[in-house]
Protein backbone atom coordinates (compact mmCIF):
# COMPACT_ATOMS: atom_id res chain seq x y z
CA UNK A 1 0.00 0.00 0.00
CA UNK A 2 1.63 3.42 1.20
CA UNK A 3 -0.60 5.12 -1.10
CA UNK A 4 -0.54 9.01 0.61
CA UNK A 5 -4.49 9.16 0.80
CA UNK A 6 -4.73 6.23 2.54
CA UNK A 7 -2.21 7.14 5.08
CA UNK A 8 -4.15 10.47 5.32
CA UNK A 9 -7.01 8.82 6.17
CA UNK A 10 -5.29 6.66 8.59
CA UNK A 11 -3.99 8.92 10.35
CA UNK A 12 -7.39 11.02 10.68
CA UNK A 13 -9.12 7.79 12.20
CA UNK A 14 -6.50 6.96 14.44
CA UNK A 15 -6.53 10.77 16.02
CA UNK A 16 -10.13 10.20 16.81
CA UNK A 17 -10.69 8.78 20.74
CA UNK A 18 -10.55 5.29 21.03
CA UNK A 19 -9.36 4.07 17.68
CA UNK A 20 -5.63 3.25 17.84
CA UNK A 21 -3.18 2.64 14.91
CA UNK A 22 -4.28 -1.09 13.81
CA UNK A 23 -8.09 -0.13 14.31
CA UNK A 24 -7.61 3.01 12.24
CA UNK A 25 -5.99 1.01 9.46
CA UNK A 26 -8.99 -1.33 9.42
CA UNK A 27 -11.41 1.06 8.61
CA UNK A 28 -9.59 2.64 6.24
CA UNK A 29 -9.13 -0.17 4.16
CA UNK A 30 -12.75 -0.95 5.23
CA UNK A 31 -13.82 2.67 3.81
CA UNK A 32 -11.89 2.26 0.29
CA UNK A 33 -13.03 -1.04 -0.19
CA UNK A 34 -16.87 -0.58 0.44
CA UNK A 35 -19.21 1.11 -2.22
CA UNK A 36 -18.43 4.76 -3.22
CA UNK A 37 -22.65 5.39 -1.89
CA UNK A 38 -21.65 4.01 1.83
CA UNK A 39 -18.37 6.21 1.96
CA UNK A 40 -20.68 9.35 0.46
CA UNK A 41 -22.91 8.56 2.91
CA UNK A 42 -20.51 8.10 6.14
CA UNK A 43 -18.62 11.56 4.67
CA UNK A 44 -22.34 13.31 4.65
CA UNK A 45 -23.38 12.00 8.19
CA UNK A 46 -20.01 13.76 9.60
CA UNK A 47 -20.57 16.88 7.79
CA UNK A 48 -24.27 17.18 8.51
CA UNK A 49 -24.18 16.31 12.28
CA UNK A 50 -21.22 18.82 12.65
CA UNK A 51 -23.06 21.19 10.97
CA UNK A 52 -26.60 20.93 12.74
CA UNK A 53 -24.88 20.60 16.29
CA UNK A 54 -25.38 23.14 18.62
CA UNK A 55 -25.71 23.77 22.38
CA UNK A 56 -29.60 23.87 23.70
CA UNK A 57 -29.96 27.76 25.13
CA UNK A 58 -30.89 25.94 28.64
CA UNK A 59 -28.53 23.08 29.49
CA UNK A 60 -25.69 23.19 27.18
CA UNK A 61 -26.26 19.54 25.37
CA UNK A 62 -25.71 19.10 22.19
CA UNK A 63 -28.82 19.72 20.19
CA UNK A 64 -30.50 20.63 16.81
CA UNK A 65 -32.92 23.02 17.93
CA UNK A 66 -32.82 25.76 20.46
CA UNK A 67 -33.98 23.68 23.21
CA UNK A 68 -32.83 19.98 23.44
CA UNK A 69 -35.59 17.55 23.91
CA UNK A 70 -35.33 17.33 27.80
CA UNK A 71 -35.48 20.79 28.51
CA UNK A 72 -38.29 20.64 26.45
CA UNK A 73 -40.35 17.56 27.99
CA UNK A 74 -43.12 18.27 29.69
CA UNK A 75 -43.35 15.73 32.24
CA UNK A 76 -39.92 16.64 33.90
CA UNK A 77 -39.04 18.05 37.72
CA UNK A 78 -37.65 21.50 37.06
CA UNK A 79 -36.75 22.03 40.95
CA UNK A 80 -33.30 19.81 40.06
CA UNK A 81 -30.67 20.16 38.09
CA UNK A 82 -27.81 17.61 36.94
CA UNK A 83 -24.40 19.00 36.81
CA UNK A 84 -22.36 16.61 34.26
CA UNK A 85 -19.10 16.96 32.39
CA UNK A 86 -20.07 16.12 29.00
CA UNK A 87 -23.36 14.91 26.80
CA UNK A 88 -22.60 11.26 26.92
CA UNK A 89 -22.84 11.70 31.36
CA UNK A 90 -26.67 12.57 30.48
CA UNK A 91 -27.33 9.29 28.53
CA UNK A 92 -25.63 7.19 31.47
CA UNK A 93 -28.00 8.27 33.50
CA UNK A 94 -31.56 8.47 31.54
CA UNK A 95 -30.50 4.91 30.94
CA UNK A 96 -31.06 4.21 34.50
CA UNK A 97 -34.79 5.48 34.64
CA UNK A 98 -34.56 6.96 37.76
CA UNK A 99 -34.15 10.98 37.67
CA UNK A 100 -36.69 13.09 36.53
CA UNK A 101 -35.24 16.42 37.18
CA UNK A 102 -32.51 17.71 34.04
CA UNK A 103 -29.53 18.23 33.48
CA UNK A 104 -26.65 20.71 32.99
CA UNK A 105 -23.60 19.48 30.79
CA UNK A 106 -20.06 21.74 31.40
CA UNK A 107 -18.34 20.28 28.32
CA UNK A 108 -15.27 19.49 30.34
CA UNK A 109 -13.57 20.13 34.08
CA UNK A 110 -12.07 23.18 35.47
CA UNK A 111 -8.25 21.90 34.94
CA UNK A 112 -5.25 24.67 35.57
CA UNK A 113 -2.96 22.48 34.13
CA UNK A 114 -4.45 22.21 30.73
CA UNK A 115 -5.58 26.05 30.82
CA UNK A 116 -9.25 25.17 31.07
CA UNK A 117 -10.82 27.78 33.50
CA UNK A 118 -14.59 28.02 34.50
CA UNK A 119 -15.01 30.19 31.76
CA UNK A 120 -14.40 27.67 29.13
CA UNK A 121 -16.93 26.17 30.63
CA UNK A 122 -21.09 26.17 30.55
CA UNK A 123 -20.89 27.55 33.87
CA UNK A 124 -22.00 31.17 33.52
CA UNK A 125 -25.03 29.91 31.61
CA UNK A 126 -25.65 27.78 34.90
CA UNK A 127 -25.78 30.32 37.09
CA UNK A 128 -27.86 32.42 34.40
CA UNK A 129 -30.88 29.45 34.77
CA UNK A 130 -30.75 29.37 38.57
CA UNK A 131 -31.30 33.07 38.67
CA UNK A 132 -34.97 33.02 38.18
CA UNK A 133 -35.14 30.98 41.33
CA UNK A 134 -36.93 28.03 39.91
CA UNK A 135 -34.25 25.71 40.64
CA UNK A 136 -34.07 24.07 44.32
CA UNK A 137 -31.18 21.47 43.60
CA UNK A 138 -28.22 21.25 42.16
CA UNK A 139 -26.69 17.36 42.42
CA UNK A 140 -22.78 17.37 41.48
CA UNK A 141 -22.36 14.72 39.17
CA UNK A 142 -18.58 15.82 37.72
CA UNK A 143 -16.32 12.60 37.72
CA UNK A 144 -15.07 11.61 41.61
CA UNK A 145 -11.18 12.67 40.01
CA UNK A 146 -9.52 15.59 41.27
CA UNK A 147 -10.31 17.65 38.82
CA UNK A 148 -13.98 16.68 38.91
CA UNK A 149 -13.70 17.63 42.87
CA UNK A 150 -12.66 20.59 42.58
CA UNK A 151 -15.06 21.88 39.83
CA UNK A 152 -17.79 20.18 41.89
CA UNK A 153 -16.42 22.54 44.92
CA UNK A 154 -15.75 25.52 43.07
CA UNK A 155 -19.40 25.49 41.70
CA UNK A 156 -20.91 24.48 45.33
CA UNK A 157 -19.19 27.95 46.41
CA UNK A 158 -20.80 30.30 43.45
CA UNK A 159 -24.66 28.39 44.21
CA UNK A 160 -24.76 27.90 48.21
CA UNK A 161 -24.91 31.75 48.77
CA UNK A 162 -28.15 31.95 45.97
CA UNK A 163 -29.87 29.45 48.69
CA UNK A 164 -29.76 26.12 46.52
CA UNK A 165 -28.98 22.98 47.92
CA UNK A 166 -25.86 21.74 46.04
CA UNK A 167 -25.82 17.77 46.87
CA UNK A 168 -22.93 15.85 44.94
CA UNK A 169 -23.65 11.60 43.83
CA UNK A 170 -22.47 8.98 46.40
CA UNK A 171 -19.59 7.55 46.61
CA UNK A 172 -18.78 3.79 47.58
CA UNK A 173 -18.90 0.14 46.49
CA UNK A 174 -20.09 -0.40 43.42
CA UNK A 175 -22.88 -2.84 43.29
CA UNK A 176 -22.13 -6.14 42.89
CA UNK A 177 -18.30 -5.49 43.25
CA UNK A 178 -16.11 -7.52 45.27
CA UNK A 179 -15.15 -6.09 48.72
CA UNK A 180 -11.23 -7.84 48.87
CA UNK A 181 -11.07 -5.65 45.29
CA UNK A 182 -12.36 -2.76 46.16
CA UNK A 183 -9.40 0.15 46.33
CA UNK A 184 -8.36 2.07 49.53
CA UNK A 185 -10.24 5.59 49.13
CA UNK A 186 -13.49 3.97 47.95
CA UNK A 187 -13.78 1.74 50.84
CA UNK A 188 -12.90 4.74 52.67
CA UNK A 189 -15.58 6.94 51.46
CA UNK A 190 -17.88 4.17 51.56
CA UNK A 191 -17.39 3.62 55.26
CA UNK A 192 -17.37 7.66 55.92
CA UNK A 193 -20.30 7.52 54.13
CA UNK A 194 -22.53 4.32 55.43
CA UNK A 195 -26.09 4.74 55.92
CA UNK A 196 -28.53 4.23 58.56
CA UNK A 197 -30.47 0.29 57.70
CA UNK B 1 -29.42 14.40 22.79
CA UNK B 2 -31.41 12.49 20.59
CA UNK B 3 -31.08 14.56 17.63
CA UNK B 4 -31.19 12.90 14.55
CA UNK B 5 -27.51 13.91 12.59
CA UNK B 6 -26.02 13.14 15.42
CA UNK B 7 -27.65 9.52 15.68
CA UNK B 8 -27.19 9.00 12.41
CA UNK B 9 -23.58 9.57 12.66
CA UNK B 10 -23.33 7.26 16.30
CA UNK B 11 -25.00 4.39 13.38
CA UNK B 12 -22.56 5.22 10.79
CA UNK B 13 -19.32 4.86 12.98
CA UNK B 14 -21.11 2.04 14.59
CA UNK B 15 -21.62 0.05 11.26
CA UNK B 16 -17.16 0.46 11.11
CA UNK B 17 -15.21 -2.67 11.68
CA UNK B 18 -14.28 -2.67 15.19
CA UNK B 19 -16.06 0.34 16.82
CA UNK B 20 -18.83 -0.81 19.09
CA UNK B 21 -22.04 1.68 20.13
CA UNK B 22 -19.97 3.19 23.34
CA UNK B 23 -17.21 3.84 20.79
CA UNK B 24 -19.23 5.17 17.89
CA UNK B 25 -21.32 7.57 20.32
CA UNK B 26 -17.84 8.63 22.12
CA UNK B 27 -16.92 9.78 18.19
CA UNK B 28 -19.95 11.11 17.40
CA UNK B 29 -19.87 13.53 20.02
CA UNK B 30 -15.86 14.57 19.67
CA UNK B 31 -16.58 15.17 15.83
CA UNK B 32 -19.80 17.27 16.86
CA UNK B 33 -17.80 19.14 19.33
CA UNK B 34 -14.42 19.81 17.28
CA UNK B 35 -13.64 22.57 15.26
CA UNK B 36 -15.44 22.38 11.91
CA UNK B 37 -12.06 22.83 9.67
CA UNK B 38 -11.27 19.58 11.65
CA UNK B 39 -14.20 17.44 10.73
CA UNK B 40 -14.31 18.78 6.62
CA UNK B 41 -10.66 17.51 6.87
CA UNK B 42 -12.11 13.86 7.92
CA UNK B 43 -14.89 14.21 5.85
CA UNK B 44 -12.61 15.31 2.81
CA UNK B 45 -9.69 12.70 3.99
CA UNK B 46 -12.41 10.00 3.32
CA UNK B 47 -13.89 10.90 0.30
CA UNK B 48 -10.21 11.24 -1.07
CA UNK B 49 -9.36 7.84 -0.21
CA UNK B 50 -12.46 6.40 -1.71
CA UNK B 51 -11.71 8.06 -5.11
CA UNK B 52 -8.22 7.62 -5.30
CA UNK B 53 -8.09 3.91 -4.37
CA UNK B 54 -7.47 1.40 -6.96
CA UNK B 55 -6.11 -2.40 -7.38
CA UNK B 56 -2.45 -2.80 -8.68
CA UNK B 57 -3.16 -4.01 -12.07
CA UNK B 58 -0.84 -6.75 -11.23
CA UNK B 59 -1.30 -7.70 -7.74
CA UNK B 60 -4.54 -6.23 -6.91
CA UNK B 61 -3.20 -4.46 -3.70
CA UNK B 62 -5.00 -1.02 -2.89
CA UNK B 63 -2.99 1.84 -4.76
CA UNK B 64 -3.44 5.15 -6.18
CA UNK B 65 -1.46 4.21 -9.42
CA UNK B 66 -1.72 1.80 -12.11
CA UNK B 67 1.22 -0.58 -10.28
CA UNK B 68 1.69 -0.51 -6.20
CA UNK B 69 4.62 0.80 -4.87
CA UNK B 70 6.22 -2.96 -4.43
CA UNK B 71 4.86 -3.97 -7.59
CA UNK B 72 7.04 -1.08 -9.25
CA UNK B 73 9.73 -1.49 -6.40
CA UNK B 74 13.40 -2.60 -8.65
CA UNK B 75 14.92 -4.84 -5.40
CA UNK B 76 12.14 -7.23 -5.34
CA UNK B 77 12.46 -11.09 -5.72
CA UNK B 78 10.04 -11.20 -8.72
CA UNK B 79 9.82 -15.32 -8.93
CA UNK B 80 8.06 -15.28 -5.58
CA UNK B 81 4.43 -14.53 -4.98
CA UNK B 82 2.81 -14.59 -1.39
CA UNK B 83 -0.90 -14.70 -1.50
CA UNK B 84 -2.48 -12.69 1.11
CA UNK B 85 -6.11 -12.63 1.64
CA UNK B 86 -6.45 -8.62 2.20
CA UNK B 87 -3.82 -5.77 1.99
CA UNK B 88 -3.23 -5.42 6.20
CA UNK B 89 -1.65 -8.59 5.81
CA UNK B 90 1.21 -7.19 3.17
CA UNK B 91 1.97 -4.55 6.05
CA UNK B 92 2.35 -8.10 8.56
CA UNK B 93 4.70 -9.34 6.37
CA UNK B 94 6.92 -5.91 5.43
CA UNK B 95 6.86 -5.38 9.11
CA UNK B 96 9.34 -8.53 9.46
CA UNK B 97 12.05 -7.00 6.88
CA UNK B 98 12.07 -11.13 5.96
CA UNK B 99 10.36 -10.97 2.71
CA UNK B 100 11.63 -9.80 0.02
CA UNK B 101 9.37 -11.52 -3.08
CA UNK B 102 6.25 -9.72 -4.44
CA UNK B 103 2.48 -10.28 -3.19
CA UNK B 104 -0.84 -11.12 -4.32
CA UNK B 105 -4.20 -10.02 -2.45
CA UNK B 106 -7.18 -12.11 -3.25
CA UNK B 107 -9.47 -9.68 -1.48
CA UNK B 108 -11.23 -12.61 0.57
CA UNK B 109 -11.62 -16.46 0.67
CA UNK B 110 -13.54 -19.13 -1.41
CA UNK B 111 -16.66 -19.10 1.55
CA UNK B 112 -19.71 -20.63 -0.28
CA UNK B 113 -21.57 -20.24 2.98
CA UNK B 114 -21.20 -16.14 2.43
CA UNK B 115 -22.18 -16.54 -1.04
CA UNK B 116 -18.12 -16.10 -2.26
CA UNK B 117 -16.66 -17.89 -5.21
CA UNK B 118 -13.42 -17.46 -6.86
CA UNK B 119 -15.17 -15.48 -9.01
CA UNK B 120 -15.29 -13.08 -6.34
CA UNK B 121 -11.74 -12.86 -5.61
CA UNK B 122 -8.61 -11.72 -7.21
CA UNK B 123 -7.87 -15.33 -8.58
CA UNK B 124 -7.97 -14.89 -12.35
CA UNK B 125 -5.46 -12.06 -11.87
CA UNK B 126 -3.27 -14.25 -10.21
CA UNK B 127 -3.65 -17.34 -12.84
CA UNK B 128 -2.74 -14.16 -15.21
CA UNK B 129 0.53 -12.63 -13.77
CA UNK B 130 1.80 -16.46 -13.68
CA UNK B 131 0.82 -17.41 -16.89
CA UNK B 132 4.52 -15.89 -18.23
CA UNK B 133 6.69 -18.04 -16.36
CA UNK B 134 8.46 -15.47 -14.12
CA UNK B 135 6.96 -16.41 -11.27
CA UNK B 136 8.41 -19.79 -9.54
CA UNK B 137 7.08 -20.22 -6.44
CA UNK B 138 3.37 -19.31 -4.72
CA UNK B 139 3.53 -18.66 -0.77
CA UNK B 140 -0.12 -19.37 0.01
CA UNK B 141 -0.51 -17.17 3.30
CA UNK B 142 -4.01 -17.34 3.22
CA UNK B 143 -5.42 -17.33 7.15
CA UNK B 144 -5.01 -20.74 9.15
CA UNK B 145 -9.06 -21.31 9.13
CA UNK B 146 -11.59 -23.40 7.50
CA UNK B 147 -12.04 -21.40 4.31
CA UNK B 148 -8.34 -20.19 4.31
CA UNK B 149 -7.23 -23.32 4.35
CA UNK B 150 -9.61 -24.22 1.36
CA UNK B 151 -8.81 -21.72 -0.66
CA UNK B 152 -5.12 -22.25 -0.60
CA UNK B 153 -5.80 -26.18 -1.71
CA UNK B 154 -8.33 -24.61 -4.64
CA UNK B 155 -5.37 -22.24 -5.99
CA UNK B 156 -2.81 -25.00 -5.14
CA UNK B 157 -5.14 -27.27 -7.67
CA UNK B 158 -4.79 -24.45 -10.57
CA UNK B 159 -1.31 -23.36 -9.77
CA UNK B 160 0.44 -26.73 -9.44
CA UNK B 161 -0.08 -28.10 -13.43
CA UNK B 162 1.40 -24.85 -14.16
CA UNK B 163 4.36 -26.17 -12.82
CA UNK B 164 4.60 -23.88 -10.02
CA UNK B 165 5.96 -24.75 -6.62
CA UNK B 166 3.47 -24.27 -4.05
CA UNK B 167 4.12 -23.49 -0.41
CA UNK B 168 1.94 -23.17 2.79
CA UNK B 169 3.56 -20.77 5.82
CA UNK B 170 4.20 -22.99 8.47
CA UNK B 171 1.97 -23.93 11.48
CA UNK B 172 3.57 -24.57 15.09
CA UNK B 173 3.65 -23.11 18.66
CA UNK B 174 4.07 -18.80 18.37
CA UNK B 175 7.87 -17.72 19.41
CA UNK B 176 7.44 -17.00 23.20
CA UNK B 177 4.10 -18.91 23.81
CA UNK B 178 3.99 -21.64 26.49
CA UNK B 179 3.32 -25.42 25.67
CA UNK B 180 1.00 -25.66 28.12
CA UNK B 181 -1.14 -23.49 26.77
CA UNK B 182 -1.01 -24.31 23.17
CA UNK B 183 -4.45 -25.60 21.90
CA UNK B 184 -4.40 -29.25 20.65
CA UNK B 185 -4.49 -28.66 16.96
CA UNK B 186 -1.29 -26.30 17.17
CA UNK B 187 0.25 -28.75 19.26
CA UNK B 188 -0.47 -31.63 16.81
CA UNK B 189 0.62 -29.65 13.67
CA UNK B 190 3.72 -28.59 15.66
CA UNK B 191 4.40 -31.92 15.93
CA UNK B 192 3.79 -33.28 12.34
CA UNK B 193 5.59 -30.29 11.39
CA UNK B 194 8.61 -30.57 13.08
CA UNK B 195 12.26 -29.44 11.72
CA UNK B 196 15.84 -31.58 12.01
CA UNK B 197 18.10 -29.41 14.36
Amino acid sequence: MDSTSLAKLTEAFGSLPGIGRKSAQRIAYHIVNQPMEKTQALAEAILAARKAARRCAVCCDITEDELCPLCKAAGRDRTTVCVVENPRDILAFERTHEYRGLYHVLHGVISPLNGIGPEELCVKELLHRVSDGTVKEVIMATNPTVEGEATAMYLMRLLKPLGITVTRLAYGIPVGADLEYADDVTLARALSGRLPL
